[in-house]
């Protein structure tokens, strides 16, 4: 026997020799039956679910993505401030290129004609002032349009405030328009170019498929029904879509998202890689949870009068910022999560076994019988102590 | 035996039996062998592909970055409209700063001193017309400068258009330049700087590696094989590095993707973990398939005159976008990963069990005698019915 | 038994017949207790940490994300160049909107009444001359202001330079102010609205919390400590937090990430996935290791004179741009990421069988004695031939 010991020998039975457990086959129409549904109720997990639907023999990658914008559209207004006056690309797209985002210019307060000087501060609760006395030289609030000099002047007729140092005259915004100062702009046109890449599988899509041709896009209009792969959007519609009220949103602004959902399929044909465009409003509506409602902000045209003075005209744009979100899964077959799925499917099915032998064992009449017949008992009369490791080892 | 069903047996047994399955060991070369190669295929597969090639052992995360932008260069023009004229970083960088992106103008259609005026529209089959009877008041298409006046008015000699209320004169961009307007353009450096962090494991690193003195910096370019590493770019290399003609592109304009792939294995020294640069067109050239092809956006320069009147000098500006798209993941030993390859490794072992067995079982000579020695069959009289459910259970 | 051979035999057993591997039941305390050990592990690390604390049963996605700022403050400033001065966020934000980041002007380096002409150029080693000879018609040098004419003039009393075609006076960049011109900056205000979105869960929250009321909102400042969801932070606060010393900053500008991470359980209530934030300086602070150090951009405003002609004032703006990163991974339960990890887990399961085998069959006394029992040796006489393979099948 100590033969069989040697190294030689175990590797001639490690080779040579093959083990497979010893089975007992149980004629039992009902554990039988059983059995074999409990191992399909896996089998069509593994396969129907985890393979046919969710697609669990693909690797996946997340997008990257390139977006270029182009507005189109002109605007007139007529104001007593700023008389008849037309507005055009260049004036209501600022900054003029984004890179995931445009804003188009909705409603605005102009301050024309503002030079650093003196004048009177905004009044509110902490400008307001009777005398001298109420203000602070070299006082800046959070709100403040400049630096208090400390003088107490005439805001109005009845009304005084602090005289601060600023751009003057300050601007004036407590109440904004309530029209929306481009109506028209509910009809401008955006184009939006998009450019998709999966990097791992270096795969590459425009949202402007191959089938559409220019003279399609010269003309078309997105639509989710009729035209849902034109990349040219109208305004209004977006606003729409998203369950909102443009002319409403365009008096305070807001912010839309337009969303680009590229899901893919790479084991299917490339074609059927499509964009599919959503629209969300971002902005909180209600001015209850949230501060400065809308979406508003600073610029100004800065000049110089004759005699080099500079002056400049404030501009608070209110407006719709459009962020164009680019996201999506591209999956494609790979053998490491096929076979992580198969491997713990196949360990599943070990499970039908168990269950059948827990009810052969424990629940039928002739549990004793199986259990002579599956089970062999050896006795081992050793009592527990460390003597009982085999010197040889 | 009763006593044996109760609870303190139950657990005894549960607590101080080891059960393992009883196995035939069958000697047979044929058999033997090829069991332990299919072990060994698994195994290979487990060990060689899963961890070694693909790092099935390792958890990722994906980048999460911060790119700055510098452009270095001048350009020098001589035209009739605009004279001898130098260009620098001020004049051609637009907005002056990005953040992913960075736009650099090379050609340019200027349209000086357009003032809120009427003027006939650009001639199109829209707006030419005979008389005031072509003419709509108030209309605006979508390609219109202005808002039409319901005047026909000569536009040159012989044709006449629809007049508008517009920033006039109106934008003539039927023909671009065949010739970029800025030709040294080619010749501009672009500065990158990027700073990559992998949250999940708090790793954070820059394009500019630290083994990279500063005296390098400022002369070197990047060259995929002699400065690979080097964070300044030739504008006319990233081009050409995507197989595109600078000349031809400067022309109307163009999106390029300039790509850094950080794909670290954090479990080796983070000195391993580098940026990868390659360079891509992403705008479509072919204009068959594709609207206003190229890349360009209109701004203005805004003026007044002595008396307070606004004019503008309006730019449709053409140029190259380079994108900067960082991307890459990052990975790390993490203990789940494996423990779920390992899992389903083990549970595909099984496989080369189940192989061997229908080989024995089914295809050999003798598999009776082994089904003999494997299967043990245990004959169950009952005639299913309900009354097999043992009662004390 | 040919009889069995038959196909509806075939499927009769495998409908009717259950088989399960046969147990030898081996009562040993020591083996016993361990092989309980061993598997309890092995649950332990299945449920405990895969389950409860890796979430290893949810299904992950990762952000989708939108983000506007606001800045608020005014700083004075009073140089001999510029005279006594305010600056309003018109003036140091630039662009006046971004995306995920804004820049907040602190220092500047301002060159007025810049005009296309003729002028000495900054003085370095590749532009001091004695005479014409040193000068090349034409060179355009890296960091050439212009393109030189090939004269040789004076610069300062002293020293002369090649004379070029340029924006003149040209920029002299050559000292910084080492105090940041826009000290107050540090005391700006920036309101951050991020507007988060988990697709695959079509989960969105702001990180405005509907708990917080506008009135709270207006006096806020974030405090990590006492207002952790003030979206509202000081300038200054964001740069010590990141371990930066904001006057320092300011002088020659840099990049600040503001990191927001949404790490979200949604098997959880929604109100419990609230934002975190975080700060780091981005560029890198020693200037040996790279190139143009802090952060700067060069733009210019436009100007023309009475008679028409172009005069510009350049500036070079150096400030610290903030980043907003917004990152995370929201997890929920999902059917197939748990089954992997049970099914996993039940192979492992197989390890403690294994390890046991190992133990009894090899390391005890009565190995031999157990393997009897385990084992069941069959011998196969035949010597490896082709005929082994049974004709009938």
């Amino acid at each position: 026997m100590a033969a069989r010991e040697s190294c030689c020998a175990g590797c001639y039975s490690f080779l040579f020799e093959y083990d497979t457990p010893r089975i007992v086959l149980i004629k039992s129409r009902k554990v039988g039956v059983m059995n074999r549904l409990v191992q399909l109720a896996i089998l069509a997990y593994v396969i129907g679910w985890v393979f046919v639907w969710e697609k669990g023999y693909q690797e996946t990658d997340s997008v990257v993505s390139s977006v270029t914008t182009k507005v189109k559209g002109v605007a007139m207004t007529n104001t007593s401030e700023l008389g008849l006056r037309i507005w055009d690309v260049a004036d209501y797209v600022i900054p003029p290129q984004g890179e995931n985002a445009v804003f188009i210019m909705t409603n605005l307060i102009v301050t024309l004609n503002q030079t650093q000087s003196y004048c009177p501060e905004l009044p509110d609760k902490t400008t307001r002032c009777q005398s001298d006395e109420n203000c602070m030289k070299g006082y800046v609030g959070t709100h403040s349009n400049g630096v208090q000099t400390g003088k107490c002047v005439p805001y109005k007729a009845t009304v005084k405030t602090c005289e601060v140092f600023a751009w003057c005259p300050v601007e004036d915004d407590t109440r904004v328009p309530k029209q929306p100062f481009l109506k028209e702009a509910e009809n401008f046109t955006l184009l939006l170019k998009n450019n998709i890449w999966y990097p791992k599988f270096n795969f590459t899509k425009r949202n402007i498929l191959p089938t559409i041709n220019s003279t399609y896009l010269k003309t078309c209009i997105y639509d989710p029904k009729t035209d849902p792969f034109c990349p040219i959007f109208r305004l209004r519609q977006i606003v729409e879509a998203a369950g909102q009220n443009f002319q409403e949103m365009a008096v305070q602004g807001g912010v839309m998202a337009v969303q680009i959902k590229w899901n893919c399929d790479l084991d299917k044909s490339a074609s059927l890689c499509v964009p599919r465009y959503s629209f969300r409003r971002i902005d909180n509506k209600d001015s209850v949870h949230t501060v400065a409602p809308g979406y508003n902000f600073r610029f100004a045209k800065y000049y110089k009068d004759a005699s080099g003075g500079d002056f400049r005209t404030l501009i608070k744009a209110y407006g719709i910022r459009f962020d164009i979100m680019v996201f999506g899964t591209a999956g494609k077959f790979d053998i490491i999560p096929t076979m992580i799925n198969i491997g713990s499917g196949l360990a599943l099915f070990g499970v039908a076994t168990v269950l059948c032998d827990v009810i052969v064992l424990y629940f039928m009449k002739k549990r004793y019988y199986y259990r002579e017949k599956k089970y062999k008992y050896v006795e081992d009369y050793e009592l527990g102590g460390n003597e009982t490791y085999g010197s040889q080892s």
